[in-house]
């Protein structure tokens, strides 16, 4: 049987059947996991943040591989290889590209100059406008719930999503805190297009993160996340004994250099890709007390779609 | 012409036309107030926290006098007077009570013994859970977004809502960055089935927060509000000369004592009753950079009801 999608401006910029847009996640986000998204109706994206230039040009071939339907990657600006990135997936013919982490003013010029959709991630309104400045297509609005790397200024999705879709004509995806249909509804009534998931899709059959990552997410409760790294690059990521040494190191008013060198480099893949509990840093929402299973991508999807429209019937 | 109100428990439980609880926040939620939500078809709290015995009572005899609709007391556990604010309300006859910031197990069974409908504001799940075993008849689930005093842990409303909804059988509000119909909406979404507004209410016509307090909220902006005393009391309000010095105290390691006595006694009611802008805590929820204006509260829930309608018509 024939069933429709849901319509918005996100999705018809994409041409994707529902407006969920699988987060570009280091370590998580490969072609099987990018791919299975796209197939299932939403818009799978490499994470590119994690690659080096011959690591993304390899990922780009196992998606047109995998993959008929749209997709795009992930570029953080401010990764060494992002200049790479951004003449790979030109060369590459990539058609959509998220990027995250810097100014997106000179990047968004020159990706849409090659007729590519640009979306840009933001933590704050002055962000959101000059994004919008820039050129993107379509912003995302993301909150202090989420996984990773966050703003500083901790902007919860409830409170950032109204106030970017009030000052900016473009359409507005909201990105944190949402992991199935209740929370994409959520989104929606805050003026959102779009949800950006992340965790979820992480925890998912065809995610590339390490199995003990996934295990440890789905045992996690509801407090179980932290922020580290605070005044120099906020970081939610589970409670292990690695994060909680940062986090005292920073209550005791240490230095930023010495900061720097204890969180030390490549702790995510230690993690994320690795398996390592204890050492590694294991980057995650807050959702993360919501995840109970690992299901796969298809499944997510589906019940996602299911639970929204079942609640919009019910609401008050 | 006759105008329904949205049912759901809450609205219910209290006898209330809409589901929309007015913060008990100090210095702010006097009878003017609080007695203006209960006349305009929601529910007004008292904020007992910054009263002492004899002026609980007097407001008590003034909110009779000011309306004959539902309205509770807001009262803070943890605050000196809490004790008493119990014994006041039970002699004076108040029917609602919302407690706050402590442990409910026996103020639960003493305020239920006489016949008083309670409700326990929490920031977890645990915390949930253990207001339930407490017996109390709702909870209010409050996000790291809200003003004044905030959970340890951080949860935003997007993710603490659903969490505590399918942890627990009683209704829950939810609170923290809820100031339009689009938050209330959201706030449904998510399986609440009521709001609890602070900040919105703060900046009312009827609100007995100073006129400087006020003018502050409207022109500051989405990355206006801090978290000040993270590890102590965690408390959100509004940048200032204070807020930023004691952030920035803590930032370089100061000792708790040291951080007390640099914080001083009776700062909120220095910035809030007083007006002192840089030297009073303005104590403020993330929302603070949507509210632009100063309408009656009668407005604020009219607006906040239509926009909820003609939202939840128009989701995708």
């Amino acid at each position: 049987m024939f069933e429709k999608g849901i319509k918005t401006r996100v999705s018809e910029l994409f041409s994707i059947k529902y407006p969920i847009i699988q987060g570009g996640m280091i370590w998580v986000a490969c072609p099987r996991l990018a791919s299975a998204v796209s197939n299932s109706g939403g818009l799978g994206l490499l994470g590119s943040g994690s690659m080096r230039p011959e690591d993304l040009e390899r990922a780009i071939d196992e998606m047109n591989s995998l993959t008929e339907k749209p997709w795009g990657v992930n570029i953080p600006l401010s990764f060494k290889y992002s200049k790479d990135h951004i003449e790979t997936v030109i060369r590459k013919g990539v058609k959509i590209v998220f990027t995250s982490a810097g100014d997106p003013t000179a990047t968004t010029e020159r990706l849409k100059k090659e007729g590519i959709k640009v979306a840009h991630v933001v933590s704050n309104v002055r962000q959101a406008k000059k994004a919008e400045s820039a050129g993107v297509d379509c912003i995302v609005a993301e909150g202090y719930e989420a996984g990773g790397h966050n703003g500083k200024d901790e902007l919860t999705t409830m409170v950032l999503v109204p106030q970017v879709v009030s000052s900016v004509k473009v359409p507005v995806i909201a990105a944190g805190g949402i992991a199935d249909g209740k929370g994409m509804l959520a989104a929606f009534s805050l003026g959102a297009e779009g949800v950006q998931i992340g965790t979820r899709f992480a925890i998912s059959k065809e995610s590339c993160a390490h199995e003990n990552y996934k295990r440890k997410v789905i045992e996690s409760s509801d407090t179980d996340t932290i922020i580290i790294m605070r005044k120099i690059l906020p970081t939610r990521a589970l409670k292990n004994p690695f994060s909680l040494r940062i986090k005292k190191a920073e209550e005791e008013g240490v230095k930023e250099d010495e900061l720097l060198s204890l969180h030390g480099e490549l702790r995510a893949m230690r993690g994320i890709r690795d398996g390592d509990l204890e050492e590694g840093e294991l980057e995650v929402g807050q959702v993360s007390g919501m995840i109970i299973d690992i299901p796969s991508v298809e499944e997510i999807i589906k019940k996602i779609v299911y639970e929204y429209r079942k609640i919009k019937q019910k609401l008050p």
